[in-house]
């Protein structure tokens, strides 16, 4: 193709109100034109980009058994209001309704329709397993749009939902689907991260997000060498065993008033932090509960909310607190407290000799031992992963701290929305069942973003060979040249004939111009034809990421780049 | 691909509320999903059948230069202000809000979108020409869906803008365009006609509209032989040239009571209604004009409306007729009528001798002629195309009247939308200049149904071969059967590989149950596997058009069929 030709409207200046490095680059390198806030089209280099990343998650979906259909992007209200979605959502959904008042939203994911679809058309076993996918937008209402397309209101989603006869069969299919992301993580040149995630909105039993790599990103992960990964709301502590010559000490109370905090009490007492117990009361769907956490830990309350089974959970101010124990905060502790639930996290039973508030006001009490002075209800994982955790797998490595950009999740959904749905299909036995659901969607228009957000330098996007809008540019230093404009074209046609993707650089511009533009648009390759190396027979080859050139005759440079695509 | 792990819902029953023929069947044969009223979801099979007509739509456009953009689905408010499109389109738009109160619509075309576009990432003429395509879900909140997906609330379309340095690039390209939707419809395998049109909402000086030919279709069309052809409304009418020994008699003016038209009248006094010039009164834009048109015709508005250059025209009725001239209706004349502009249609000049309203009550005059007692402002093709009309380009045979249905609409929209959005482009002379533009959409879905309503019998549908969602059925009788199944496999190999889509029926179902969906789906070709056939070494080949079918040995059905995919 020749640029000439192609509408890339590249930018010198970088827009101001950008947020993002790969939202700047996108602009800039004519990949995406802004229509409004969170609303972005995509430029003929953009549509190429996508085409590549659709077509490598179309041939993994299509090697699982997976079977394309394209479903409706309005969605009637009564759909959702069967999972109670349409309010669960919120201010999130985009709402509208048609001339006869009947009201719909712009699908956020399409869990039910997908469900709606196969309650009609699936009755039997023998239909099971299905798994149908789709490439399609998808619309939300963000509070704050932002980080370019990250963060839109209209993003490209690939979604695809898998149908069983049992949990099983399910969970067998769902590892095959993770492999499939991982492969399309793989292809797509993409540094990642598989993690354990919560399932927010989605709902299900278990999910893990696929998550790329980078400083700007929203997600925050852990993970260990080992293989293991999780969200940091997700991740599990590891609770390193107690190892101490020490015995248990005899309680003993202390009084000090005029302090706000019982870390500033043992400070007072010169005790660690480590020793510290700190109780802390929830309100968890209208019920109390005390917990217990150690002075340098924090309480997760994801894992807090998973635990009790709660929908709700609110931590109690002051006056409820002493409405319910008549203790002022500062001063709970476990010794004696009675009448409430207490849950105490895995590390806190095994403090020795630990300081914590004695129920009275201005007294604290120190030596405090498990099982001795004190019990619990509930012994959990309640607290965040914090920076110099050791990893709970393999026990060995301390885990390491990331930022990335969420780009897939997978959903063990269970029958989630086959019971609220009423999907079922009839067994051997001829008896109605449920049934099971996965879920598992993959941002297209992400991919492209992560991609530019993990590679990129100051002179523009570096793509990965497998991504990239074209694959080589052939710069022509004067396209006018007859002797120039004649080897020009004979390198475009081998290299297309090889299967490349090859822009010409024709455009009657200073070859400064042109190298600018190949380095803002990121093509993996680029080959410099001037007379001054022609008249030797040779080309100048230069792979984006290096800042060096080669000059080789024009048939070495076709075979070496060809070679790169066919390794 | 193997029957059996394919979602193809096939149904017995005829939906009882679908109104056209084209739609029971995409039901029952498993290629849509109705959700609800006008909105419809593709299953697999359909998915398979888009692709088809996606990639020979796609090939078109790549060949003539188009470049593939994706733009948004929701469309500000203030870009449809620009152009008055947000009040012109009234209740067909889908309207809705974001949280912050912003305005937006669901894309009904996207000529604002592009030409935003343009005009923000066009700035010079070494920019130009430049084709921009996309294919993109369409809205519109029809008033009464129906007809399938072809007057669907969400649909499926291809639609591509031009722009150009003049009107000159325009018209050229504007052929070009014209030609390769003349090569999508012919490749999608659709008896069609171009007829030329009316611009409707989209606007612009011209336009063709493609129609596929069906008699459940909503358009009226005319064509000839010649290669002429029209919408009804647009249809020139031919003037058969007078020719007549008689010559003009004297006026008579005759009384006749108690008569509710001047047919009525003319019927009376046993005149020919072709003698009679009808004088009706249209309020154009707030002014009043008189129309003539012989007793016969029926008044165009579309082509009044056009002549005149007014953006609305209503018939006058009795009261204001009277308030304005004094006469009712029905003796109204062109005798002596004064202060309003007459019109009259190209066929009224040539009348002999006339019948007309008198403009007093009772009153009629015979034997009026052109020139000697009445005279007119202008004379204009003003009159609907009825049957028996002569084509008026070759001017011999009689038009052909066929019902079909809209696939495809290419406009040339000249300057409207540049000036109105101010879209300009700087010219070799540094001049300032309006951005020529033209549009062309084409319907995937409707292509998609309008094959299937040119194309059925009571089994089912018969596809076109290149369109078709496989391109052979292989049907084992039974696929257990150790030989069945072997050369059920070589032959699926043999024609897989031969570039052909197969589909394996391995269903353990009757033979009968086989065929019937095979029949049902409209694969084109079908090759049965038996044990009575297969004993003498041969298979039974069917083509989905004919009743007989072939016994042949495997590698000859496998030669022939390859054979019908590439002549």
């Amino acid at each position: 193709m020749l640029f000439s030709k192609l509408l890339i409207p590249t930018l010198k200046e970088v827009p101001s109100d950008v947020d993002i490095t790969s939202a700047k680059l996108m602009i800039r390198s004519g990949i995406v034109n802004r229509l409004s806030s969170g609303i972005y089209e995509f430029l003929p280099l953009g549509v190429k980009i996508l085409k590549k990343i659709e077509k490598i998650i179309r041939h993994e979906m299509d090697v699982i058994g997976g079977q394309e259909v394209t479903l409706s992007l309005m969605l009637p209200k009564e759909l959702l209001l069967e999972t109670d979605r349409w309010n669960v959502y919120g201010k999130e959904l985009f709402r509208l309704k048609d001339r006869k008042g009947a009201e719909f939203c712009l699908v956020p994911t399409a869990e039910e329709g997908i469900t709606d679809l196969i309650r009609r058309n699936v009755k039997s076993y023998k239909q099971l397993p299905i798994t149908l996918y789709q490439f399609g937008t998808k619309f939300r209402d963000e509070i704050r749009p932002r980080f370019g397309v990250i963060r839109a209101k209209e993003f490209l989603m690939k979604d695809a939902y898998s149908f069983h006869a049992d949990e099983f069969d399910l969970e067998k299919y769902y590892k095959i689907m993770f492999n499939a992301y991982m492969n399309i993580c793989i292809k797509c040149g993409l540094k990642f991260r598989v993690v354990e995630a919560t399932s927010g909105a989605i709902g299900g039993s278990f999910s893990h997000e696929f998550v790329a790599l980078a400083d700007a990103g929203e997600e925050e992960i852990v993970w260990c060498n080992c293989g293991y990964g999780a969200s940091t709301e997700k991740a599990k502590c590891f609770k390193i065993e107690r190892f101490n010559n020490d015995g248990p000490l005899n309680m003993e109370e202390v009084v000090i008033p005029n302090i706000n905090t019982i870390v500033d009490a043992a400070n007072f007492l010169n005790l660690s932090v480590k020793k510290i117990i700190k109780t802390v009361i929830y309100i968890t769907d209208g019920n109390p509960v005390a917990v217990l956490i150690r002075g340098d830990h924090e309480i997760n309350e994801t894992k807090l909310k998973d635990l009790l089974g709660a929908s709700k959970i609110l931590i109690a101010d002051e006056q409820t607190v002493i409405s319910i124990i008549n203790v002022p905060l500062v001063f709970l502790g476990p010794v004696g407290l009675k009448n409430i639930k207490i849950i105490a996290d895995t590390s806190v039973i095994d403090i020795l000799n630990a300081f914590v508030g004695a129920n009275k006001k201005n007294c604290y009490i120190k030596n405090v031992n498990y099982k001795i002075d004190y019990d619990v209800d509930i012994i959990a994982d309640v607290r965040k992963i914090m920076h110099g955790d050791i990893c709970s797998i393999c026990k060995k490595e301390k885990l390491m701290f990331s930022k990335g950009i969420e780009i897939g999740h997978i959903f063990k959904l269970g029958n989630k929305y086959s019971e609220l749905m009423k999907a079922t299909y009839v067994d051997k036995n001829g008896k109605k069942k449920f049934i099971s659901m996965g879920c598992y969607g993959i941002g297209v228009t992400r991919i492209l973003a992560a991609a530019i957000e993990q590679s990129y330098d100051n002179n523009g996007i570096i793509w990965p060979n497998s991504i990239a809008p074209f694959e080589v540019v052939v710069v022509p230093v004067d396209y006018k040249n007859s002797k120039i404009n004649k080897i020009t074209k004979k390198i475009y046609e081998e290299l297309s004939s090889n299967g490349l993707d090859v822009l010409i650089d024709d455009r009657n511009e200073r070859i400064g111009v042109k190298f600018k533009d190949a380095d803002l648009i990121g093509i993996p390759y680029r080959i410099t034809i001037g007379e001054k190396n022609l008249a030797n027979g040779n080309v100048d080859l230069k792979s984006r990421k290096n800042t060096k050139s080669k000059i080789l005759k024009p048939e070495c440079a076709v075979a070496e780049i060809t070679q790169m695509f066919y390794k």
